[in-house]
């Protein structure tokens, strides 16, 4: 049994303290927050679980095994930093951190110390994700062409980074699970509606070196939510509708197909295909329930994240690559 | 009444000679098509009209006031410099020509002969479009924040021109109608996944010296289609789809509030508001047959078409720098 | 090569004439209809067919095989009669006459003369009903268990029969297509909303020996239009929407499995079971095309027709029993 | 402060904990349930409230004022007239009753004691119903013409009661609720595709005096869940699909009109008329936490329930004809 620690107890601790709670090989023994009336809904719900507004008080203690911080982005370094120094595997809220350069020196921690250190991207860990994974990596979609993210609402505004860390964060996590390729540079644009602010819409183009072309739409203030994906392939395209309340994943068997044809020497001939629509059963156990207990297996067996840091600093590297091209107007930045 | 001569009798010509045939103002008198089999369906649709594959036979008719054309994009600047020089008023289908210097060629020669040179960009001519022009333009949807648009399917690939010359047209004639300001600069990106092929994907940013920002989404190789136009504003927001077959538009009372508060310097407080939906009724005629009775009006009384020759020749040039910046990387170029 | 003369050239005229001249076999020599205005649309596409306000011209034409008639209602008997005592084969608008007596008096007809008397119900020969027949017959679906269907919309009232006869034919014929059981008993109920016209409400159970259940909806006041149909059977259900522009048909891997359990004697055990959702790829013909087509062929090789008048007359014995449910509020009718 | 015994933990006993406990004037002491494991989380969540296998520790405490049951219905009878005669007020799970003169028998033991006896209909208590009844109420709407419903999905099959009393109760809690004229008669039929269970398909149609008619359609066997509901007058209609999550209500002004004409003495003259669509913007307080406000001022002022057990007795009246009805195969019962 694996003794945690949660630091941060505002939008998405407690589905972590729920998960961790819930979770067999794991039990949640202290939460921690700076703001008091928020502990007190934890002592509510659970009233085994120790409350503290002191972060030291998890740290000083032998028996935590293992903190999952869910705070604001700009302390992830420093309090990931203490809990491996502490001795502490780390669960760390997307973004790892605020820079790549951060992630790497939190790395070099965690392989000194020997111990886990993993990003909670939670969408590698949905059922549809992994679905698209698995038509990926099985060669059912072919080569990948294209991934193309429509995500937006009428959203928090945050004042301390743009639209890409708080939305685009989550593709990018989605294309490093699914395409094995690195990325080699960005592209982006984007707006500030509200002066003195962060960017509210952004838009990324990133480049690989093969074929692949991923784009990403990002917005705070669109009239309507969306949450969709088209991954095209030379064989099949996927749409993912995240919106969909069952049927998430739709492929479609349809495409073009290029024709040899003697008497058109100088232009390809295009053909068109159309076939069947296949939207497959997913399962529904809840994304993060299934990643603390991989995170769980980690600690325990020694097994890499699947969302490993690097990963996590890969994302990050591609936010800062992004952030520059957009304050130079859509200008590549090489990864 | 206007004699006329529609030069192509592809995909588009046939719409053409249906509505200048039943417009009140116009006659229909030739049909001009390379492909004689093409030509003989004009002859069991409409007997009374001459077909011809010589357009010299129409351009010499001095009975003829205008034509109008609709052949590859590659001809269009020799076809409609002709038919200006034999003193006949031209509509032309989209895009104006290849190249923004021949559309100021033409747009000098028809100034010249004082004819009317008329581009047919269909979109602003909808009820759809038009809609959305009063509502910018009366100041309901406040000051225009952004356009995003995605016109996606799997469509024909055309082998001289990128998918922005076929698809991104139509976005940058409704952006020319519906938006006072000229855009200063675009970035673009985009790729090819036929080899020696034009590009497939684009990805457009359009800048404006407000803070209003256009993004158009272009895709030949989609499994679903879609037409679908965001439009924010500071006061209110649009959903425009196109296939939608009843409710096009979409009008969201929705958007943020600032909110000046005293005990908060640093950071300026952000309000959501949520409102009703409105989708007003519009009328359903065909967005051609507006478009046909426009031309006759302006040939008649020198009124300056809706659709100018200025205005396709903006759109060209914004197409041509979207051309340069994607071949860029993203590069934004200057207009 | 069969001769054709058309009767009515009104609402579904057009497609008639059309498909006709496009069909191999088939050539349209006559047109007739009261209205002389109609006539001459007829002369402007089609210059080689002859028109007529007299069906005499018609039926006494010796070198006419056969005609199609898409008059009111209350017209097909004599039409259809005349035209079976002059000789020809007939096509005729659904519904085949407004009484089962008279169905079954033209059916001796057309039997003592040798005649084709077919039935014009579309849906039966579109690529979608066709496909929901083919997994019907195959065993795909399993026991059939119901049919529900909706079929609403703004539709122009009627003044000689209630929204039964207008929309609910189709349900009946598509019916009567995909499942071979006959029904035994209709119970009806409806409303008309306007003083002294039919109903332009209604809804219709159809029962069987077995295990099926029938339902359709239909109305000419909904503010919405909607052609959905659902078809549920032991193994799998149908979700068929007509509105759909590509996906028509999903099928649903998904149902109730009964469970043997030594535990619960008194209630038998019910399992949940959920799949994929498939939605097969369907070809674009147009469906009168392929009716036209059929027609000809049961000319030619004395095939009975898929939608035979003895089909037709079952279709038109339901809508009385209907009729009369519904007068006596919903009062069961045997068949 | 008023104390609150709930009755049940099943699916809806967790809801009614959770609103009675945020409710200001309410607290809830106790929660009764058979099975304890079920209590147990109770005490997980709530430590303060007693939990008990024993439904006398509720009604025997003199310090609970009302008791809240949400039980299987074959019990609400017995354990409603012990809690009146206990002296608590009751708050009870749709159905009120399995019977309607047990419904009576609750509403003369209520009236003799002066307690308040309310039924759980939620729905009335939703933004989007009570909309509804401002449109009907305010003259909007116009005549009420129809009321027209389909409330299915993949349900869990009950074994004591037909898909009616699961499903249509909600229907006509509406229907109740938003017209206030009483319906007169009612003809339903249905199936069941499973052996000796109760039917798991059923068509309700509701007669009233006036021009107005209502249908319901309910099935636990449907392959897609459906919340779909218009509303139809003779000024406006209005589509009420509550699977939509944001625009869950649209109005449309839609309909015919009659047109006087002189010419057309035999026959009147429909016209048809199109107008905007409107979604209004709805609160989103949740239905239940105002039910039980509501149901704490009626205790608190006397005030009469919106949702009375007269209201509720109404209700399984007309389940009662309908079951009636469905055994006669749609023969109508008057009410």
């Amino acid at each position: 049994m694996l003794n945690i620690g949660i630091v941060g107890y505002g939008y998405w601790g407690p589905n972590l303290v729920r998960n961790f709670s819930q979770a067999a090989p794991t039990k949640v023994k202290y939460v921690c927050d700076l703001d008091s009336t928020r502990l007190k809904k934890v002592n509510n719900i659970y009233p085994d679980i120790t409350t503290t507004t002191n972060v030291n008080d998890i740290l000083n203690d032998k028996s935590i095994d293992a903190v999952s911080i869910a705070t604001p982005v700009s302390t992830h370094f420093d309090l990931a930093m203490k809990a491996l120094k502490a001795g502490k595997h780390v669960l760390m809220e997307k973004p790892l951190t605020d820079s790549s350069e951060k992630c790497q020196r939190l790395i070099e921690e965690a392989d000194k110390q020997g111990l886990v250190l993993m990003v909670d991207h939670t969408f590698p860990y949905t059922a549809a994700v992994q679905k698209i994974k698995e038509l990926v990596s099985n060669g059912d979609i072919g080569d990948l062409y294209y991934y193309d993210s429509a995500r937006i609402n009428l959203g928090l505004f945050q004042h301390d980074v743009s639209v890409i860390w708080d939305l685009a964060v989550h593709d990018l996590s989605i294309l490093e699970f699914i395409h094995d390729e690195h990325p080699i540079a960005v592209s982006a644009t984007g707006i500030s509606h509200v002066e003195e602010q962060p960017e509210n819409i952004a838009y990324l183009t990133i480049f690989y070196k093969s074929r692949m072309i991923a784009h990403i739409h990002v917005n705070w203030l669109a009239p309507v939510k969306l949450r969709q994906t088209l991954i095209g392939g030379s064989k099949k395209m996927i749409l993912y509708d995240d919106m969909e309340p069952s049927e998430k994943i739709k492929i479609y068997d349809k495409g073009i197909t290029l024709v040899d044809d003697d008497e058109s020497i100088t232009r390809m001939r295009i053909g068109y295909r159309s076939g069947d629509v296949l939207s497959p059963n997913l399962d529904r156990v809840e994304a993060l329930s299934s990643l603390v207990n991989h995170f769980a297996r980690c600690i325990e067996t020694g097994e890499h994240p699947m969302t490993s840091a690097e990963s996590g600093m890969r994302v990050v590297r591609i936010m800062e690559a992004a952030s520059e091209s957009m304050a130079k107007k859509g200008e590549m930045v090489s990864l």
